[in-house]
């Protein structure tokens, strides 16, 4: 029996873990902790992890990876506690929304004998804890994988089969530009929603303001809900890109805020113009990135024996396996138009 | 045959002509006109008007009620060239997103033997056009009624009736409040969400940022894809309180900068805690405002006739009479549990 260990049991350690149980992989046994013993038990009573261990250091004891999901901040002392006890070649992994700070405490913190490879979901829900976890919470979402300089190849290859496994998609990128992208796309956005809804809310109003609010208040306000712990540890720990993000906002604002003063309606109308082709663009036919995905060549399994132990290897390969069986199937379904099931009759038969 | 007439058959003047065809009302025509002929041969074919005109001003010739769901600044022209063709008492309504300025032109432009009665919607969707019409697009949606200072107490309960007809809730305001207040939940996010897109598609690492961006940015940026004309419309026609509120959105965003830039890290944590739970009230329990909807007792019979004569009484009667047997049918079904077209047995049978 291998072990995956689960540290943090809310909404992405909790989906994680749901998301591996769904992939039903032999002989693989995924343990959770959680400093709160009521999340550990409801984690256990909704499958997310097969059994709960109540002590950290023994929970990561004889484990082959390791996936630290608690908030951003609880991060260190939680590398602290475990060091001690991973062992040789471990793959320790995290879910943190921000990865140059994670990066670096894992170089002070966690042992030269395990390698880090950073990760983190481009997914969630306003809705936090474990009660609001799903399976299918990373599906077909990117997943960075922010190695650490000194990771193994065979740790990252570990990393990407899990991501995988879950259904999002890797995507490979360095810690400083994961920061400063992320603050773009996802910490700007989150600081936009909970000033405008905090504004608005602010204002004596608000009973008419409220009930005149439709569909779009609620969507451009909805990350105003993410949860304030999510929220705070994100402005800390990568508080120069927000920073930087944010006051290149305030100046696009204030360039809308110049045509709109100056009746400059040609201008205005091209700008909105503009966004709305270019968002439905977006929305219909996004740029490719190169996926830099590296190939898992069958030559590989001497790395990952470097790197779990033969029995681990047996496991990845088993995931392997159960990839290459998904693609497959949803190949077929794409040719023949069948359920992945059902394969498509040889000869037509008259009617 | 009693006719309704609307003019401009795109997402809002075609899901009207839905919602109202949905209702099945006996004896009532639905008329509709639109400067682009495609557009009226699809709304005629599917189902949003009984008939297409392409002469505007027949189109309105004999109708109790106009819709002028036109873009705003389209508005002027259309008045001037009905308002000779329309009948006395003819109730003329539009769909416009800011009322100030639609119901000045209303009061200068139509005749003074006809009643304008403001309104707007508070539904949409970021795709235009009758293409993507619905009957349920006003479904539970706010619908502001904004009544012109001389427009006959009849005139407001039937564009009331429209409303409840179609599913909305009458939101009865007057003009400068209604355009004060959407400018905060309205106008002021689409700006938001343009300038959000604006900023990072524009950035080189685009390509990199929208392979990253997940559902938060797609909703927050989803009113970019606004059909620009009207955002256009609206800033110019709103100006003023679009630039108070951007104003005071800049200053919001500058409170959340200082926070960060200082590490001021209890107030940041505060503000975000503060935001969240004020969103999720504002989900599970919206502050109510008192209804202000004038009750129609059966006397309003003669003020409707005074209004539209006696053959849109009785329509607006069956309209009265549709909507009671809605309620009614909804009431028992809550009570029972069974749907609306069956009645719970009078007596429990034993099994």
């Amino acid at each position: 029996m291998e072990r995956i260990t689960i540290i943090g049991l809310g909404l992405i350690g909790g989906s994680l873990g749901l998301a591996l149980k769904a992939a039903r992989l032999k002989d693989i046994e995924v343990v959770g902790y959680d400093k709160d013993t009521l999340a550990s038990v409801d984690a256990r009573r909704r499958g997310a992890v097969d059994k709960s261990e109540p002590i950290l250091h023994r929970a990561v004891r004889d484990a082959g990876l390791v996936i630290i999901a608690t908030p951003i901040m609880a991060i260190p002392a939680v590398m602290e506690e475990i060091a001690g006890e991973l062992r040789e070649n471990c793959v320790v992994t995290d879910t943190a929304s921000t990865k140059t700070i994670v990066t670096d405490w894992a170089r002070q913190l966690l042992p030269p004998t395990v390698s880090f490879v950073g990760g983190h979901p481009m997914a969630g829900k306003e809705t936090a804890g474990i009660a609001n976890a799903e399976a299918t919470l990373f599906a077909a979402k990117p997943y960075c994988i922010v190695p650490a300089a000194d990771a193994s190849e065979g740790a990252v290859r570990a990393v990407a089969a899990i991501v995988q496994l879950i259904g999002a998609r890797p995507f490979f990128i360095d810690a400083e530009e994961h920061d400063r992208y992320v603050a773009a796309v996802s910490h700007l956005p989150l600081i936009l929603s909970t000033a405008l809804f905090t504004l608005v809310r602010g204002s004596p109003a608000w009973p008419e303001l409220s009930a005149l609010a439709s569909s779009g208040f609620r969507d451009v306000t909805r990350l105003a809900s993410t949860d304030p712990a999510l929220s705070h540890d994100i402005c800390l720990t990568n508080r120069d890109s927000v920073l930087h993000w944010l006051d290149r906002l305030v100046e696009e604002l204030s360039r809308y805020r110049e045509l709109l003063q100056q009746e400059q309606e040609e201008p205005l109308f091209e700008s909105f113009a503009k966004a709305q082709l270019e968002r439905d663009n977006y929305l219909t036919a996004p740029p490719s990135r190169p996926e830099r995905y590296p190939e898992v060549p069958s030559g590989s399994d001497q790395l990952l024996s470097l790197l779990v132990g033969e029995r681990l290897v047996r496991r990845f390969k088993d995931i392997g396996k159960v990839l290459a069986e998904r693609d497959e199937a949803s190949l077929r379904q794409r040719r023949t138009g069948l359920g992945p099931g059902r394969k498509a009759p040889k000869r037509p038969h008259k009617p």
